[in-house]
């Protein structure tokens, strides 16, 4: 059995992350993937109850450490639960959000600076690491704009201020320029279509799906 | 305003850590003191809800890192909201179990081992520790049976299998062991009184209440 490959998709808020990655799913089952779709914070039972404290509520709920610290706790529920069994059996996990949100929400947005989430994320998750990571880009106003349109009661991060935002897309991009072997920065400023055609050249090129 | 004291009682299950609490509170106050008597998990409304995620459920609802990575997560918030505020104010914090829980039921007793509880405490609390700990030492069988004796809802680690229990115990003593300069323990096998008298003779030789 050939352990299968794990990909995430990442980004701020407004990005298009879930239906880019239902259409990325659809387009592995086509090529005769079994194709695990998940989310972060959540994925697991037990992850999706710790999803509840970090989504909703007061935006200053959580300290930055705390908050970092609960997206550990749910991550490492997540890959022992959902993503370590799907790849060891041969699936392909295809995730919305994952570390690097953790990176720049926590990290870069919230100014907890990058050793101290880089120190939980190791000693939570050692040295494991996606196959292949797309961040999707977007100017800010752009992304807000698209996610105040969706609307829901998970706004806890839109309703930060805008200056977290620039942050969280800095932090992004730079994360990315960091990692030039993982991550792939898409821009998500096309049409959805467009933007999915990228996606999927992305994925063929780097992890050679047929 | 000279800073308040941070006195932690530690142990495992029934070994009377809450009526101690409250005999050393009430016995604090008495000399003058304003105390402030909390928990861990929990001590804050944040941490109250994580404490729900951890102390009910099936006794494999959380794998060790998980559960260690939620206790932290609870512990940052409790400090945050609760115990430095009251410490800054001069107030005294006696507080029923702290990280040395964390290092004995997952460090020791689920067998995480002691590099990984250390890694994530310093993360969390950088060089933060309790001016004095209170280990209060009894054999795990007379545990267990006073734990049964007062049931209650909150019994997911109490049904852990004895060999655990064995490997709490022991771990506390070695956390003292390491640790004499902030750690005594306490023979919690006397009756009541006799339990509460040690105490305050330690407070009292430790911190110099009068």
């Amino acid at each position: 059995m050939t352990r299968g490959r794990f990909i995430t998709l990442e980004g701020g808020e407004g990005a298009g992350k879930s239906t880019q990655i239902r259409l990325l799913a659809d387009a592995l089952a086509a090529c005769g993937k079994t194709v695990v779709p998940t989310r972060e914070p959540g994925g697991s039972p037990g992850a999706e109850d710790i999803r509840g404290l970090l989504v909703s509520g007061e935006t200053g709920r959580w300290s930055p450490v705390t908050e970092a610290l609960l997206h550990t706790a749910a991550r490492r529920d997540h890959l022992e639960r959902t993503v370590w069994p799907a790849l060891e059996a041969g699936h392909w996990v295809v995730c919305d959000r994952f570390f690097d949100s953790t990176m720049a929400y926590q990290g870069y947005g919230l100014g907890l600076g990058r050793e101290l989430v880089a120190t939980l994320q190791e000693a939570a998750l050692g040295g494991f690491r996606p196959d292949l990571t797309l961040i999707l880009d977007l100017p800010v106003e752009d992304g807000l704009a698209r996610a105040a349109a969706r609307r829901g009661g998970e706004d806890r991060y839109e309703r930060m201020d805008i200056a977290f935002h620039h942050r969280l897309r800095a932090g992004f991009l730079d994360i990315a320029a960091r990692d030039p072997e993982r991550c792939v920065v898409i821009d998500a400023a096309h049409p959805v279509e467009a933007v999915q055609a990228a996606i999927l050249d992305c994925v063929t090129r780097r992890l050679g799906v047929s």
